[in-house]
């Protein structure tokens, strides 16, 4: 798809709509991109003081509404029909823009995109897959990390071919091998919804390189890795928490005396270096797969960096026409 | 219980036996403990150079076999009946001895010391715990981390139970809050499995804290955390990944220029304590709960430290009587 238009939900988000429209500000300074802002028209345009970024490339929706990050899902979207989140869902249901980039309530997301543009044929269930640094470099593909709760074998196995189709046009890995997250990585080993999952594996024309345990979400293994949505939920929350513990470890131990400051100033530029691989806003957000449409879901407390790397990453999704590769991929699975 | 004898097995582990005997060493020297080493005779002594530590207050009770670190569990332990695990359990089973540490094959020692003791009363499935470093300071219980790897609702309740007294006991937390691992705080959040064990929780007389997320495993929230095997297994080498690759990657850092080596140099000291933080051998191994009779699994990898340090905890666990509090703990439980 040649210049596809990104619809921007502007008011989704912990600091939106500042670091959205800085953002998309970014975003139309870096890259060659149709955008469809959708939000108070006003807010916007007072946002830009009159200015907008992009020229005729960059077009407003209005919505007068906006879900709240802690909103129950359902119960916003049926109510809050001129939801900045319900009406860019729209633009994209009516052909008006082919992505949707939002960094807000992740449930509102998911059930809104669902109920609107409906699950692409051949699709159980979407999924929202996320990028974890490898300690190889690059990301692997960790799917789902929570769009599902309970899922089955034959879900697993979907789960697996999106992640590489997605592993495969939008970070370029060549051929990307899939790994089935497990205790152990003898074939016997999980419980039962691995096991099946094991089995039904071994039968798609997929690069399936067997189970994988929790160390290999950061080893980088496989280059995806598939896992229910609760676990991976449980994964993605606790690596990033104990990254976090880590690095605020380090800040702490370096206030403690004039030595240790003096070592931290000496390594700061390397420390950032690491704080830079695992920045989520570098990767730009975790798209959900498997929709009637591109969406690309962002941290709740994005910056305008994210922002802009999720508008990237949409725009190359879209152009690489990953949903209809996944739709192709899927018609190759074959189930027992 | 007055002064338990901890019979450890002098073959299980990565680096047995030298690790494990020299780790025997150093509890002797720090401990008043009354030890059983269960090994090859000939090899213990000449270790030693006919001058055992602890004077009668070691003992040996000879095995002749090992059972390896990737040999399957049950054929190793039903083929070599004279294997260190094998006669390290029948010790504890014939009262020579209390509590058993090994550093050797998990799946042997789980499946060994089921079958030779039992499962105490009103447990329906033994756990292993283990002790996760807080950011708050001090450790977490996360428990089971791959026991079990399909658990219902009630086995939840029961984990719970298991590893609130172990917390109370042995790291002398005061009524420990327990908390459920899942994908969200909320109580209406979850999978079938932790929904349904949310509300057995309610109706117990337990500390229950409610649902917490992945970083809370690591965040301190609560004292214990509840958890399926197969989460809890993925949830604990997840854990261990993401630090040690931190860790990797500070030190390449640290190695590209002289300035990075002079900041590494100066915060050194620093990067030690992190590094006691998480480092497993400080707090000795995690505890197999709710057998008749009292076991450590060690860590595979144990050095000397890892070895003194599971045989201290042994020893307290069992001074304090944990398995009999374990067994009143469950006494008051009740299951709708």
């Amino acid at each position: 798809m040649d210049n596809p238009t990104i619809a921007v939900d502007v008011m989704g988000g912990d600091n939106a709509p500042d670091s959205i429209l800085d953002g998309v500000r970014l975003a139309c300074e870096e890259y060659d991109v149709d955008l469809l802002l959708v939000g108070p028209e006003d807010l916007i345009r007072d946002f830009y003081d009159g200015d907008l970024p992009g020229g005729d490339r960059l077009r407003i929706r209005h919505a007068s509404e906006t879900i709240r990050m802690d909103e129950n899902p359902l119960k916003a979207i049926r109510r809050k029909k001129d939801s900045s989140l319900n009406r860019a869902a729209d633009a994209v249901k009516d052909g008006d823009a082919h992505a949707l980039v939002s960094a807000g309530n992740t449930g509102a997301v998911h059930a809104c995109t669902k109920i609107k543009w409906g699950v692409q044929e051949r699709v159980d269930r979407p999924a929202i897959a996320t990028l974890m640094p490898s300690r190889k470099g690059g990301y692997s593909v960790l799917i789902d990390v929570g769009a599902n709760v309970d899922s089955d074998p034959h879900q697993l196995v979907q789960f697996g071919a999106m992640g590489s189709v997605y592993s495969e046009l939008v970070l370029g890995v060549d051929d990307p091998t899939i790994g089935l997250l497990n205790l152990g990585i003898e074939e016997m080993k999980g419980n039962n919804l691995t096991k099946q999952a094991f089995s039904q594996f071994q039968n798609q024309p997929l690069n399936f390189y067997g189970n994988v345990e929790g160390r290999d979400i950061i080893n980088g293994t496989t280059d995806v890795i598939v896992c229910d949505g609760f676990v991976g939920n449980i994964a993605l929350k606790l690596s990033e928490g104990v990254a976090e513990t880590i690095f605020d470890f380090i800040r702490d131990e370096i206030e403690r005396s004039f030595r240790a400051k003096l070592g931290g100033m000496l390594l700061k530029p390397y420390f950032k270096n690491l704080k830079e691989m695992v920045d989520y806003s570098e990767y730009g957000g975790a798209p959900l797969l498997g929709l009637n449409g591109g969406c690309i879901i962002s941290h709740g407390s994005s910056n305008p960096n994210a922002i802009k790397n999720a508008i990237r990453v949409a725009r190359l999704s879209m152009s690489k026409e990953c949903n209809r590769i996944i739709g192709e991929r899927l018609q190759t699975l074959e189930f027992s």
